[in-house]
């Protein structure tokens, strides 16, 4: 069984510029990642893009969409910035693919000390491998049906809702 | 849904005496761990023994069935050394619970920069709340039923096995 | 002998803010970088300011001056921002003081896994306890006399210069 | 000017073996100190040994400073264990090299994400480019005339003598 893994950005990738002081992406650090938690899973990485979630537009949901559903892996992980995870989450359910797929991110970046990118992606490929096909986001030891989620803005946390959105 | 989660030592709480240059045990390092992950899930932790799994006895196997058995809770992620660990599993596939049970470890001490327990622990997470009653070793991404794995003691790495021990 | 220790800010002690994703100031890391350091060594540590060195002021820097005079030690380091660390440096030269005081700072914040803080603060220890008194700026492994030095904006690196500014 | 740095391996180099769960010697991490560090001076590293320094005889005391003395760089850095640091560095006074000659090492395997390594070598780097020609202890942010230091085997901790030894 092999798993896809779709990039594209969040705050899971950013790094910081020792020049400018600013956050910005380079590359992915998925590959860090799995090889820091040792897996040895058979995994097929693509880098869809490398946006903060705020900008991502309507076309760039379409090629996520595109992408999950002309993939052959049936088990799909997307790394994702946080704050329009439930969107994309919802359009990718409007796709009514055969497939689990599970978005997460990461509040801190990969390269802080201090990240939760490498649990939450060992948490998703928990869910991705056991759960029924279906699209659901995994943050910080949760798994939520994509449509009974938000992010609480001030805390920065996603909550579970008891009425579909 | 609370989890409950069994503390009994193996790599993954190994610390290095800056005195005696030696690995030992202290305290458990999976509070940190979860807060690293900024886990909100609601956890019971409880430190059964501190101990290398090669130590492990008989009496020592019975006394986490036994806390396994009177448990409230019915998903239980167990910390636990790598050597002994599939022996301890079948163990507690022997007692029969009702509950779904997820063994795990760290080749790498947590408290070393390069350790793979909070990838481990996020994935025993994932796999413990998706995952049918049964007894589980879940290592590096991956998932086996207890009688389906074994330890590589040459690589280290936990391999399926197509007939059952 | 004890070691005054002035912080004021600057990449060194930048801290991610995960509900906002932009960089910002909160404590200083001064006492994690000593305590990881298990530096036994005497120190008065006094946080002047917390700013981005781009937006340190003639007034900021005259009270920066006026600590460094009233101090009782005469070894004093300062954590500063990079961008204007050899402003403050002549500022400080200009007063005459018979004190040997050190400037250093990070390209990379404290927080950040792969920072160069716990370095540069390790060899800041090191000039301040050896070298005359005088104002030098120390990073990167390198100590530099106030007025013969400059940071190169393109690489970020601090380069001697052979002739006085 | 080069500043050279000798290794002999000591807790400093320490790493995690995986499958055995000892502690071992491979390579020096001084590289990766440097790189960390963004060290931006000219140093000539040399690996004269890889062993626990309890372990250290008077040929390899006598190797050391063979390479001390043909070395050309009058500034020299050398990465010891701790328990018998100052053994080596009286040896190496009875030298009486024209150098400054500064052993240092860590209370914890740099591979160990609270390792103070990287602040050991920081000011390492800062005394040797700053003090008279001399053989120096530098630990945790101190550094001690050879003749006058010896480590608390209680405490671990490197503690100035009044009188010389």
């Amino acid at each position: 069984m092999v798993i896809r893994i779709f990039i594209t950005g969040g705050t899971f990738d950013k790094e910081y510029d020792e020049i400018t002081g600013k956050l910005y992406f380079k590359d992915t650090h998925i590959r860090e990642i799995l090889e820091l938690g040792r897996a040895h899973i058979d995994v097929n990485i693509r880098t869809l893009m490398m946006i903060d979630s705020l900008e991502m537009t309507d076309s760039d949901r379409k090629l996520i969409v595109d992408n999950c559903k002309s993939a052959e892996e049936d088990q799909i992980i997307i790394t994702h910035g946080t704050d329009t995870m439930t969107e994309t989450a919802k359009v990718l359910a409007n796709g009514n693919l055969e497939k689990t797929i599970v978005l997460t991110g990461a509040m801190i970046p990969i390269k802080f000390g201090s990240s939760d990118g490498l649990f939450n992606i060992g948490s998703a490929l928990g869910f991705v491998q056991s759960l029924p096909h279906d699209v659901y986001i995994a943050m910080n030891g949760k798994c939520f049906d994509y449509d009974k989620v938000k992010k609480n803005k001030t805390t920065g946390v996603f909550e579970k809702l008891s009425i579909k959105t």
